[in-house]
């Protein structure tokens, strides 16, 4: 049908959601309208054999995932993500069933979210999939909550619980090992059902943003935890110019990765650590907050940032202290 | 260095331009500000081997292309290019080297065009370079240029020359396979190097908007002409309604272009309606302005707009309609 007729096809329907959208997808570009925030805007670009394997991941997954991704780097900035723009590469063995399960996921994410999709192409590719989405939202003026603004005694939050995404990831990839030459093979997830949705359909914590705003909380920084908490507790540390201790023992942790850590022989406070694609966020309140943050349901204080000369540690649950090292999931597969 | 570290090394030492930058590269997402005016956005996904080839094209021209590419289509909503992000899929054959090249060249495009840097990411490709470029840029309120606002009797009229881009890179297409096997080979593009500037440094016709404006002259519809002047007109006559009558002996192109299709035995018409990759502007203005637009330096008067039921016709030299058809440039290929 062309690309052009592609593109029609795959965005039919769409309606506005966001008053801020004016003009979406078939012009040479989107119009947006933010007379009273700021805009905040980020891009993702995800490459198959490098952030996604097919075998294992359903394409109306992969679009979920892909799209919130993005909306979680706009709500750790505080922010509420409006408009998304997608650009695929795809090679000749997608079909247009294939491309309408993408395009399933990101408007589920999308109708989720409430999100705009308000621009699109496709292009041939020669090697795998490419997907690249870029998010804009907004944020009331001067809101936006950056890396750089934690403080010395300010404390160290965490929401959800960690280590889970990637502990799916492992079972996902016994399983296709498993499968290996295998006709009829299924894959066994009972009892793991946490950790194979923690990997293959992510959330971005709108929800926490709110509850602290409700809560008159503002985070003096914040980050979402993408590449692992002990990357990003460094990031934080380097762009706000300070230290910070953890407590290996206030880590969230569900029981489900415990176990699975357990029955895999491996470090759990390791994988807690460095194991990726989270999207929780990761923020730091005052230490005047304390109580408040303490009765808040879904987040947890794991710590507290220090003078910038006492460097990061996590505090293990014998008292040693450990450097934090940036080791990232990537690293870790 | 890590991707971290990289992105500082490819992104350092640089400074705003715009007002509307607050945060560039460096959180989870870019901080913008567009309180007066609309807000532009466009993507741009460029693959090895479909889009580029890294035998004959310069890393240092590719960024700078991949940038324009993205700031003409802001241009061709009547806008202005305030802010980029940058998105690299890198394999393992790319040094930092080659990066800094590349960036090189967005960077000079975005001095060129005061245009703000305000996101980098690159991540491992397993397939060859991958480049993704999401451009913001900002229009008076309610002022975007779109497809849909041609009007029966509006002339037709294009900036530049066109069928030199695609020229170019037939020229470069030969220089490449007479070099098969020949160690230190030159090419020789004596006589011809428009054609080889027109594909390897485009330039998005932001002077052209300008020009309009100081002449008073608001377009009724515009595009930018990517994919060859014959698949624009019909994407200006599909969303407008309407049809159209472009006369061959009116369509600009310059005589490098003339010289290269003859010898090279091509239609010169075919690679001026079909040949992409110009980058000139494809607008319609009401009639009242004719007289300005015959006056106008680099813009050229090439047919006018129809009812619908015409359809979408060229002009021969012997009074002859031909049907436009949009093939494409790359159905040329």
């Amino acid at each position: 049908m062309g690309e052009f007729g592609l593109i029609r096809h795959l965005t039919q329907g769409l309606e506005s959601r966001n008053a801020s959208t004016h003009k979406g997808v078939g012009d040479d570009a989107a119009v947006l309208s933010y007379p009273e925030t700021d805009v905040l805007v980020t891009t993702d670009l995800l490459l198959e054999g490098v952030h996604f394997n097919l075998t294992y991941v359903p394409l109306k997954h992969l679009g979920y995932k892909s799209a919130i991704v993005n909306f979680s780097d706009i709500v750790a900035m505080g922010g509420t993500p409006r408009q998304i723009t997608v650009s695929l590469g795809v090679s000749s063995r997608f079909t247009v069933e294939h491309l309408e399960q993408l395009y399933a996921g990101i408007r589920l994410a999308c109708e989720d979210y409430g999100v705009d999709l308000v621009g699109g192409d496709t292009s041939a590719s020669r090697q795998g999939l490419v997907i690249s989405i870029t998010c804009i939202g907004d944020v009331e003026k001067g809101q936006a909550i950056l890396r750089s603004g934690a403080k010395e005694t300010d404390l160290i939050c965490v929401s959800g619980d960690l280590g889970a995404a990637y502990m799916g990831l492992q079972l996902l990839e016994r399983e296709k090992a498993a499968s290996a030459g295998q006709k009829d093979f299924q894959p066994d997830f009972s009892g793991k059902e946490y950790l194979v949705q923690r990997q293959l359909k992510p959330e971005a914590r709108a929800d926490i943003i709110k509850q602290l705003k409700e809560a008159g909380i503002k985070p003096t920084s914040m980050m979402d935890i993408s590449d692992g908490l002990s990357s990003e507790l460094m990031h934080i540390c380097e762009e706000s110019k300070c230290g910070c201790r953890v407590y290996e023992d206030r880590i969230p942790i569900d029981y489900q990765t415990a176990l699975m850590a357990e029955e895999l022989n491996m470090n759990l406070v390791t994988a807690a650590l460095n194991g990726g694609e989270d999207y929780e966020l990761l923020f730091t309140v005052p230490l005047t907050d304390h109580e408040k943050m303490e009765k808040m349901p879904g987040v947890k204080v794991i710590g507290y940032i220090t003078k910038p000369e006492l460097g990061a540690a996590l505090v293990t649950r014998d008292g040693q202290e450990m450097t934090l090292k940036a080791q990232g999931w990537n690293s870790l597969a």
